[in-house]
């Protein structure tokens, strides 16, 4: 029962954080009835101020990264990011009664990374005596940004489906309704519908033209540009000053926010709990083995230590607390985030922490003799 | 002639500090006619930002504080809180022309506790060598909140009797107009006119519902929400790392926003300055013996000390500087700040620390010999 | 060719900065696109957070300085800081097809003061050994402030005749065309329209309306505020704990607003982008032997020192980073901020570190054998 009482700990311990007091305190004012809001318009400023950060700090340790020497793994855990989340399109987003765009937001927030989890990992591997790469912990962005980034254009892309498919339906009753009044029209409206019907039929909306559209969008426009800005330019002055002293705080308002909204959409979800409850039970399992898997490959290949094919699954298996929610609450804002907050902090983490980060030193150590 | 000294002394310091001189430099640049502005939008969130770190910082005081051993006092101190404003209430609010809800904003900032006239009671007991419980100076949230509380919960009520007034006052000029065509309507109106008549003739507002309304305000929303993570959660990190550093600078911004609007409203106040003036010197001194009063019992049952007794007194005399006008501000938007934090800035504080601080101190010496 | 790679390391570092590291992130997120915005609200409370933080730092410099012992350097500042307005006024905006706007614009930000310039001057004279008055870096504020006033005045007369000459213009022709029926009206119709022709034709649009108009703007009335909270009150506690510390991040915020805004308007500079070339080559130094020349009469009348002479120059030489962009952009609208800032930061202020700093320095040696 060790894992039992790890997994309370770290569940009452995630419930004091300020960033989870935040989110149920919001919620409970939301349930009480209170007038209590914050303005649209520095709720747009917070997110773009989270959003640039995690940017900065993504580009910063991107550019303060050895890429030759990190190639394979940064190129897996890049392939480990995008793969999470079309696992969770394919299973969590087809299982009965799940909404398609919280199913996909789940499996962006269990895609990204948490930094905590990973500092979690690190502190019981040195304590351990296991050795990694300096660079290892530099891998985070790589799966992170991608994994949102998937996730927001997938949504993108089913949400343009669903648009399309309801724009054939009215089509198609337009179409039987109006036959006569376009008939006199012209000759063109046959040939207009059928094209729509075979397009939404066989789901063949264009791709490209989506996903430029999800990157133009505020949320990633912002993180990319905070990406570039410190991949490129030297923010470190803004970015120690303003940046990351605000973020906590502004998370927590965000938090806030958040909450106030999961009371509204709390019900949605009494249907599917159970599901979510599973996901976050198996996928950061899940996840863990697959990038462990790869990690044995960079292993065999160029002699990645045993120490940082832990750390490339603790990623995998760890779920965002930090660029997560802003990311995906700006980019899919339609996915409920009782959802993807509630598997993650009640389940996921948890899980993760206390059940995976020593699965994999135990496996590591079996299995590459550190 | 020491304590005219004293008293001129504290008024020129208090004039330059921040606070007071953004109130004043907002004052002075309506009244030149600048189109400066502060959008509303960020108003609010300033707002916000005030009173829940306000909040945060009661409760986390409160939740840090030996209950069982403080119960009598802390207890005392909620009862003095309440008190302060029913008195005034009862006294300023009745006096020729001045405005209900002004005297009421007011009463509530003179029973809400100011940290800076604390902490000049506690350097000059401490110079005199004076003993108290290291849990005394804890005891301002427990005054501070209740009287704010109380202040907005009595201009709820005041209001919805006006309200209610004045409907009254309407239906029986419709009653008479159109008795006639209502007559032909049902034979309620009568009945419904005479139950109208009797409620605000008795002032028989239903009390609870009001309560609950201003408890669901923007204002006392962020204040108890605020409570409310600091005694549950641990918000320390974000407190120390956001809500407190930037305190300070959205006070000032505040003050700067609510000096623009008194330049505007100041000219109401000219028939009734002079007993804001009487208020502000005598409420004080007043308030503070009523503590006194209350810490003797306290000496007597359990043995709190004589320092303690002061720093009660004290607390009772200062008016708040600080959780007070954003708090008024936003939970009696209809309160002039020019009534309230005049009184209290221009009279009020100076009294209370040249006064009324060596007064209960040599009175504790007096009666406990300490 | 010293200065030349001297001239291109500088070039090289400014665009890695933060400032306009954002500048050109904002620009190219335009470009492609993006549909990142940041809510005007928040935008109108950075550029007053900036304007009154400039303000500050400009009031409590002037404050703490001795103001008897440094009159003449400091009236020799301002003539300096209002001389380079007008002189911008009188070339570069009579340039063809450059814009009046733009080039007073432009002419403000080359005439406020750059504190990075300021500071690698004042190192090199200390590595050189150079004495100079304690006070002389105080000398700042005194050119900064009333050449971004005059800028904004100057601009605001010019708009305002522009805007008189269209009224005349169209009272002209509604004159020819309604003179029929003007005529019927009374005979009064053509003496107004005479003493606006006049009015018009000798371009005496009053100034004091104007400048009284200017300084109750927004821009001009945040600055002047915290010029005279920075002077008159106490405002070091939130100055350096609030406004000073955000400063930066809410600077590179503005710098991202401007770079998108820049993107759209880049075009407008084609066919003048060598006149500013052009300017921003000349301007720097010739500001500088201007105030040099200035400090000469100074230290032959009260023995001002050659540091100090080199300090004046230096100040006149350089164009405002800090200052400048906020004010400008907030003061006159309607000027392309892509003018300005590109003029004194691709060209201005490396030609004042490359070329100014060395060239005065060894001027003052040679001259005043220091």
């Amino acid at each position: 029962m060790d894992f039992l009482s790890d997994f309370l700990t770290n569940f009452l311990a995630k419930l004091q954080s300020p960033t989870l007091g935040f989110l149920i305190g919001g919620g409970v004012v939301a349930a009480l009835g209170s007038r209590l809001a914050i303005p649209d318009a520095v709720y747009k400023f917070i997110v773009f101020m989270l959003l640039i950060k995690v940017g900065l700090s993504g580009g910063i340790a991107i550019r303060n990264a050895n890429l030759a020497e990190m190639l394979l793994p940064a190129a897996f855990a890049m392939a480990v990011g995008i793969l999470i989340v079309f696992i969770g399109r394919y299973t969590l987003a087809k299982l009965p009664n799940v909404k398609v765009v919280d199913a996909i937001a789940t499996a962006g927030l269990f895609g990204a990374v948490s930094g905590s989890t990973l500092a979690a990992a690190l502190t019981l591997m040195e304590t351990g005596g296991m050795q990694y790469e300096p660079w290892a912990a530099a891998l985070y962005p790589f799966m992170d940004i991608p994994a949102l980034v998937t996730a927001i254009v997938l949504a993108s892309v089913y949400l343009s489906k669903q648009r399309n498919a309801a724009d054939e339906h009215l089509s198609k009753q337009e179409y039987l309704g109006q036959q006569e009044y376009r008939a006199q029209q012209g000759g063109g409206t046959a040939v207009e519908y059928r094209s729509k019907q075979s397009s939404a039929a066989n789901n063949k909306v264009k791709i490209w033209p989506i996903i430029q559209e999800s990157l133009q969008g505020s949320a990633l426009s912002a993180l990319l540009l905070g990406i570039a800005l410190g991949l490129l330019t030297r923010p470190e002055s803004v970015y120690e000053s303003f940046f990351d002293p605000l973020f906590r705080g502004l998370l927590s308002i965000l938090m806030l926010i958040m909450g106030m909204e999961a009371t509204a959409r709390i019900n949605e979800l009494r249907k599917v709990a159970q599901w979510y409850a599973v996901y976050a039970l198996v996928a950061p399992l899940l996840h863990g083995f697959i990038a462990f898997g790869f990690g044995m490959i960079a292993h065999a290949v160029t002699g990645f230590s045993p120490g940082g094919v832990v750390i490339l699954a603790v990623i995998a298996a760890s779920s965002s607390d930090i660029s997560g929610p802003p990311t995906l609450r700006a980019g899919i804002p339609s996915a409920n985030p009782s959802a993807y907050i509630g598997s993650s902090t009640a389940v996921g983490t948890p899980v993760a922490i206390a059940l995976g980060i020593p699965l994999y030193i135990a496996l590591a150590q079996a299995l590459m003799g550190s």
